[in-house]
């Protein structure tokens, strides 16, 4: 196999940005992601690949739950805020201010949507996990204008040279 | 949950389109798809979301092998032509060129990339299932002349009102 066309093919992926957020009895997590897609309707599954070695895979695996909170156009200091290991202190993770949702995942108050999940199945046999969740709550703080996928923030937003994949 | 809520937050993912590709002997199929995405580097999985009582869901489990023609900016046409069900003649599917690729999968002669995946995991709970192949080959027609994934066809370009998620 070509491993540049690999790059190049598997780059060709276009993607938006969450911050994933868990919290188990260990601590709370909160990992800007972009490996997402939906999986169902019925039942609603989202799945989302997670560094096998995160402290966010550890702590879904603990609590079988996740929240994707959805970043919104602009919010690109977020995103890089969550690339970081992430300081919970009291109700703020990094600095942003959170509650605990309905699975005990940390919804984020600055992001525009979320869903929360129960993990339904996992996928562990490469250096990310594959986890399925099925979408158990949802909220939108601000309904987009137009399309709603034209108020994500997408990863090409990033930069020129800011890849996730390949 | 509300409804609307998930429906909106589910569709703020953003989406490039694909060529969903395979063959058994029960025959070829070719199916327009946009839940997708990489799951691991190592080895490199990617996850596609497919409607369980399609052709395509039925050939990929018989042939443990599927491929992903990545659709290039312009070509709505092709992505309308596959949302249709496939007919194959001799070389071509539904009129498009292609050919046998490693794993057996059909390779569209006309889409700028692609990826050959063996089939490595499956999650069968929903309307869709969840398959997750390993990347086995790749290969790209046309070099993309920025960012990879601005050479995408995106969902969003479909139209206004075309999502397929939600």
């Amino acid at each position: 196999m070509d491993q540049n066309a690999k790059k190049t093919a598997l780059r060709m992926i276009p993607y938006g940005l969450f911050v994933l957020t868990a919290e188990s009895k260990s601590g709370a997590a909160a990992a800007t992601v972009n490996w997402v897609t939906q999986g169902s309707f019925t039942p609603p599954f989202v799945v989302v690949g997670v560094k096998a070695d995160s402290g966010a895979h550890k702590i879904i695996k603990e609590s079988n739950a996740f929240a994707l909170n959805v970043l919104g156009k602009g919010q690109q200091a977020m995103a890089y805020t969550f690339f970081k290991p992430a300081e919970r202190q009291g109700s703020t993770i990094s600095g942003e201010p959170f509650h605990a949702g309905t699975t005990g995942a940390p919804i984020l108050a600055n992001t525009p949507a979320f869903v929360e999940c129960r993990l339904v199945a996992t996928v562990e046999q490469g250096d990310h996990s594959i986890f399925v969740g099925e979408v158990v709550e949802a909220g939108v703080a601000k309904a987009p204008d137009g399309r709603p996928d034209d108020a994500t923030l997408w990863l090409k937003e990033l930069g020129d040279k800011v890849f996730y994949g390949g």
